[in-house]
């Protein structure tokens, strides 16, 4: 009971920070950018159309839940996940495990209804997923549905948006796309741009291309995600590990990709999620770090002079914000963690 | 005699489809492509003046031959080239083996007579390579020098183009110039962009790289390669390997680029052709699944329900013409396999 | 003293080339390039508040050393360090090493003071590196502040310019950022750009990057570096190796650095000066290469008779340019090394 509140009070934290202004990512403007840290070390699938698994994923002391509407949903169940997510998102409390809606690609003529449904719910789902993103014009499409459909509705909170590279074409356009949807994100303010998840299979389809234990196979197009992602200072999902049995083999994907600079991994099943949450972790000496940072910024602040130091070091302003982004992380994980 | 034969009925084929139109393949537009398949696993080199070795490429059972103009004929064998390659145009039976004429660059100064004299046999090459190609204005010179050419000849069918990137500034440019080529190809009607070679021996002298055993260096170029072309649904083909007498290693080498998505492979040695093609060759699993998946479509598309769905997932356009990709090089490759 | 002779000689060698034209290295213009080759195979940092360690660098037979304003400067000493290296450029005499002024980033407030004080000096610095350039707008700065503050002064030579990468923005934008500076450097006529520097510390705590080892995560940032840089004609240098104690880790990541493109590295202690230029120095089969090739080049130009070939192929004319950088980089070194 004593977490529970805990849980909440730190989910009305990350709210309302969420409120607060976000300014150009890009483009020489000045950043005066304050968008909360929210962990998405794991990030789980569920069907849609399944209320027993979405029942337990709020159990499971999870990152990010995605209730899927597209891949994970037969082309027969797309009703059935659509309202079955609509009344899991007014009845279902998750927690701190953030709420993902994953609807259909803008190709795919079905993410018109996937989000009118959905967003018919009372609540708004905390974030947005839009696969298969190949071009700036898809965002258009994208945003033109969102707006019509939240036509009238006042936002307690705009939710984040997080985008899908599946295709040699959404790689090649990523920093264009990127690009679009900030320009869009700071005209319409609709949703906040917040990552991109690597869809690594369907890449490798597109690519003809085929998945390796080491998948040297895509190297670039896995750094080239994490640089443009962090370009625009948004999280970067690394793809699923192939073999679901070889635990091993996720533990050691999972911190090559964190040292990769991924912020997260892609999981499919419950048993992964602590070995993936565990290797996403800041380390002990990287929060201490942290601490001593954001305390001798602190400090600076109040004494109002010059430039500001670290250990003799002039510090740069995206070193506070990483380090604040570690202390985040690592409080809002601190709970959940045994 | 009866090989023979299916030979000739693959290749009418494989002009008839050809002929049908193609459509932008980037921008947004709807893609309406039903280009053909033409396996290119094995891409060998012959020099354009030797009239021996042109003869005995013919009796290869090889993907794709290329009558050289450029570095394999020294400068004061160029002429000789571009007349025993005419000839060989209007002579030689190729059957099944591809006919491709590389011609030298657009800044080598000679490529206006390699196309003038070459394109003077009544037969068409099945395909042009342009090297060394580093900027979208490389396209412009040579497309307008083709036109030239071709001025007042009615095309039985358009060749295909393969450009090479062989140089920082080409790898640099990749996207920018397919943009470019499809333009041109809309307007002009004279080629179908089909493919993309990494011209890697070039492209180290001009990076200043030293080739090693396992090809570290080539990383980041080979997958931008791969990625730019399949963004464009064009072939890609790998590097040579540098060591000819290591037939494991080409081995290797190849599977390697195959799994990266490459399509196929230069060779500059017989002897390698039938380790190469193998290895390019799509299993019996593909084989097996491909079969399957296009059956479901076309009885799917029959049936005119819904979205297509396949072992209860939805299928995508992408997937279903890469299918229809393995059953056609499985089916064109078939005689030439032991 | 003869050495000493030789070595100033060299020098005014240096001087005299860098005064050529220098044209448009993109853009379809033909080059008509003559820039010197300027050695950079170890580029050490000094912090530029410390006399005496600027005064034992010019015995270290080091290419290039670099007085620092940036990072290598607490920020209570920027004002010292300013007038330390003024004094240095005017008394100091650094042989064949090349006198490189690193001054603050744009966005740091402090590349103003620095460059004004810094260029105070009646002798203008080789070279000025400028850090922590992200976007074409950073050298719009740079450019405008170098104008006003040369405002009037003669230029013997005009400077080199290397920037630095030390961000995933940075990454992305650095085509973008080389065009710019090269609009420029034609417009303006302040300096010549000549390489890149990777910041490979910082751009890891960029990206939110582990460093390895075997330096994995950082393959497309590197190799990306080098095709860019190639691409316009400049030098690349590598990273910094993280254990300064681990010689063997310095020699084998400086070879595979040397074998991917790069043509120096950053050195950050005199005992790995000598370790780092020899894995860039040229072999002796490359000296012999280049010799030949260069003779037989003159030779042809002599006869102007039609294309050059060597070896019975046609060489172009970056290759001439490669060999006799191998020549003129070997010349150089000559001397310096045991």
């Amino acid at each position: 009971m004593l977490l529970w509140r805990y849980k909440n009070s730190l989910l009305c934290l990350r709210t309302f920070i969420r409120q607060t202004a976000v300014a150009g990512v890009y483009g020489g403007q000045t950043e005066s950018q304050s968008k909360p840290y929210t962990p998405r070390r794991a990030v789980m699938y569920v069907p849609g159309n399944d209320q027993k698994k979405i029942q337990k994923v709020t159990s499971l002391d999870l990152d990010c839940a995605v209730l899927d509407c597209e891949d994970g949903v037969a082309a027969n169940k797309k009703e059935e996940a659509r309202s079955t997510i609509r009344r899991a998102l007014d009845e279902c409390d998750f927690g701190l495990t953030e709420c993902v809606v994953r609807v259909n690609s803008v190709t795919s003529g079905l993410m018109e209804d996937d989000l009118g449904e959905v967003l018919g719910a009372k609540r708004m789902p905390d974030t947005l997923m839009l696969p298969k993103v190949e071009r700036p014009q898809d965002i258009d499409m994208f945003t033109k549905r969102l707006k019509e459909v939240l036509q009238g509705r006042q936002l307690e909170t705009r939710p984040f948006l997080i985008t899908y590279v599946e295709s040699a074409m959404g790689l090649m356009n990523l920093r264009d796309v990127f690009k679009k949807t900030i320009d869009l994100q700071l005209k319409e303010q609709l949703y906040v741009l917040d990552g991109v998840v690597f869809g690594s299979d369907d890449f490798c389809a597109d690519i003809g291309a085929t998945r390796t234990a080491d998948a040297k196979e895509l190297l670039y197009a896995r750094q080239k995600i994490v640089t443009c992602a962090k370009a625009f200072k948004l999280q970067a999902i690394d793809m699923v590990h192939i073999d679901l049995k070889d635990l091993e083999g996720i533990e050691r994907q999972s911190l090559e990709g964190a040292r990769m600079g991924f912020t997260g991994k892609q999981v499919i099943h419950p048993s992964h999620v602590p070995i993936v949450q565990r290797a996403f972790s800041p380390t002990q000496e990287q929060v201490a770090w942290a601490a001593e940072l954001v305390e001798a910024f602190s400090k600076h602040t109040e004494s109002g002079k010059g430039a500001f130091t670290f250990h003799g070091k002039m510090i740069d302003m995206p070193s506070v914000l990483q380090a604040k982004n570690i202390l985040q992380l690592s409080a809002n994980i601190g709970p959940t963690q045994g």
